[in-house]
């Protein structure tokens, strides 16, 4: 973990900068098998999880024997771990608002709207170094509190053909109407034009590789919705002498540990803290399972010492964080300037695996600097609006002059002329 | 436009699809455009203008000056409309909710969310064959209610290097920042990357051509985001024996007038009802200025006849309209009914082109069938979730089993620490 010290503001914009994981290649790749999997469906699924995962089940679908059976091969600690995370994630995301209201907006013109659930909905659960049944409940909770009528979910088998145990009970726990067996750009293709076997859905969501990404981008093409582009995990956190350097190491190496291609930042006024977390870094790296992972990630990861814990926050807001731990004095009033990322830690006791697993916020973040356009996936993210107007006769007489001029400025006769009639109409 | 008389539930599926405008040699060209204005900046823009615009202007932004000569430019009628439609879409909108809360989900743990104003947006408004300063009112109203810091706009000159008037007059009353006489893909491109006049958004709004909407799509992955993919307009009209003929034909042709690629479909249950609207709109379509539009635009359009109003809603549901007129006996319950639609509008007096230009709800709606996933332009869509979470040391040392036990179970180990490291601070 490289150390920059006061790095020039005109600097910040390649500091900020991450590797683009997407590639042209990758981009023809996707193509390919999205358009294998349109027209051929679950035959181009086979043909093409056979190449790339070396491992086809027999059936897509899991069956309810095996939804049944992996309750037993869940332990006792690990069920109430479950249900201790489930219950505060479904509190948290319970408090979405269904944005519903009607207001007279003109005399006689009543406009309103209200959320409505999306009705299918496809969760791609990534299986890759680390089963990730912790995204089925960031994923399935909401879209239950929803209404979502549908909640399909696609994950890879591993080599003997299954999904893993727990990502399995958190699906049937959550309620997931139907789960298959099939991973990569052939799930999202899967999703998106519906197969013999897969429905076809109306949003996807969920994180990925690079060929999960860059398909999910590609189906946007297809009238289906996705959460956001995902890419590396990210952790940026702003540190100052009331913190734990202890604490702030275990976090920076949480983060790390995800991917290679995951990236931690730590903002600092002072140089020595920044050493002093830095040692603590070395010292817990050295026995810990992931620790190549650890390191690779580190080698893209900097300190970055700068004047002031204010400036910090200027960075931070530029960097757009995934994630982002305020470890420094009167860090509530820090998080009322942040104006970019996906979800804030405040103080030394709120780490960033509370929110990964059980605090109750959401872990499917924006990154990659997306934080700045994107939200987090929340209960409304499966959701979608929709507008409603009921106009009587009288307020329609009074309106249309104002839409007639409009149209007619615009050069939109026929438009102007359905206000019309109606208010010669009324005028009779 | 052709008469379909009770086509079987299996033959939905064809019915409710849309031609694609997208094409493999747009996304080349598109590709081409992003990274030449990626690379070059404003000197490629220049070039790429006038190679599809035959136009450049000298400068691209718009000067003080140009905004304060157009108000001369516009009739006191259309100052008036304008103000009317304005203070309606403003009233309409100001109802967004900021889902600012923050609740303990578990003793200790407070997690909070608020939304927060997208610091620079970025407004796309086309100028083909009508200018559409209707879309500026749609999408700088809500930036602004929305908080947004810096609102860009970009529209492509016309041939003597200028905006229109009243395009220029909308943007200059709803508070955007700063405008550029740019169209086109390389307006979404400068919009991405920045260039030497035009600075990088957060996030752009805003209809297109295929270009343009292509261009949005590509820009995805930059990490910019977007209202929506969004495709040629598109109206479907339920009606029963309760309807106005003469009004459900002026409604099919004030969209059908919008392009040669627009669709219109009727639903009814009475193939005679059906003909009295097709006869109506071959009167009022004889006289109108953009006929030859509506004439082609009527070549892809069907009314349907179906068995019921009930099954009216449910080809309805599937079709997910952007544009549905409701124009039935009990509309008001019908409406209840509707899961998938841009905008809804409710009996015989609420016309699209009221929702068009000034009853208060947003025009920019999901085309093509996305409804079903997307939601039309809200205050909201200017603004970002994030979340928040603080934590005692009481709470983290309840909830850190929970944690540590789910860390393991996915074999994330630092996870596992970062939590475990706290615990037993607390516990000391």
């Amino acid at each position: 973990m490289r150390i920059i010290e006061f790095p020039k503001r005109e600097n910040w914009d390649s500091l900020i900068e991450r590797p683009s994981a997407l590639s042209e290649s990758t981009a023809r790749d996707v193509a390919e098998i999205l358009s294998a999997v349109r027209q051929h469906g679950d035959e181009a699924i086979r043909r093409i999880s056979q190449k790339f995962d070396k491992c086809v089940p027999d059936t897509f679908a899991v069956s309810d024997s095996e939804l049944l059976a992996v309750r037993q091969c869940i332990s006792p600690d690990l069920k109430t771990a479950i249900a201790t995370a489930y219950d505060n994630i479904r509190r948290f995301h319970q408090l979405a608002d269904t944005a519903e209201y009607e207001i007279e907006t003109f005399p006689g013109v009543f406009c309103g709207r209200k959320r409505i659930p999306i009705e299918r909905v496809g969760l791609y659960i990534p299986a890759g170094s680390a089963p990730l049944f912790s995204t089925v409940l960031m994923l399935a909770i909401p879209a239950k509190l929803a209404g979502c009528e549908e909640i399909i979910m696609c994950s890879p088998p591993s080599g003997d053909g299954t999904i893993d145990a727990a990502t399995l009970y958190a699906a049937s726990l959550c309620g997931v109407s139907r789960i298959y067996k099939i991973g990569g750009a052939q799930a999202i293709a899967a999703m998106t034009f519906g197969t013999e076997t897969v429905p076809k859905v109306d949003k996807i969501f969920g994180p990925g590789n690079r060929y999960v990404t860059e398909a999910k981008l590609q189906i946007l093409r297809y009238g289906v919705a996705i959460d956001m582009p995902a890419g590396p995990s990210e952790l940026l956190v702003i540190a100052d002498d009331t913190c734990r350097p202890d604490f702030v190491a275990a976090d920076l190496l949480s983060q790390a540990e995800h991917g290679p291609d995951s990236q931690v930042i730590l903002l600092t006024e002072s140089k020595e803290l920044a050493g002093k977390i830095i040692e603590q870094i070395e010292q817990q790296i050295a026995d810990l399972q992931r620790r190549d992972i650890a390191f690779a990630s580190l080698a893209n990861s900097a300190a970055i010492i700068l004047r002031s814990i204010e400036e910090c926050l200027d960075f931070s807001n530029l960097y757009a964080p995934e994630h982002l731990i305020l470890a420094v004095e009167n860090a509530g009033q820090a998080a009322l300037r942040i104006k970019n990322a996906g979800s804030v830690f405040i103080g030394n006791y709120a780490c960033e695996s509370a929110g990964d697993y059980a605090s109750g916020t959401n872990h499917t973040l924006p990154t990659g600097g997306a934080a700045r356009g994107f939200s987090g996936v929340t209960t409304e993210s499966f959701m979608k609006t929709i507008t409603f107007q009921r106009i009587t006769s009288k307020g329609i007489s009074q309106l249309a002059p104002t839409i007639e001029t409009m149209a007619a400025a615009e050069g939109l006769e026929a438009h102007r002329r359905a206000a019309a009639i109606r208010r010669k109409e009324v005028e009779k």
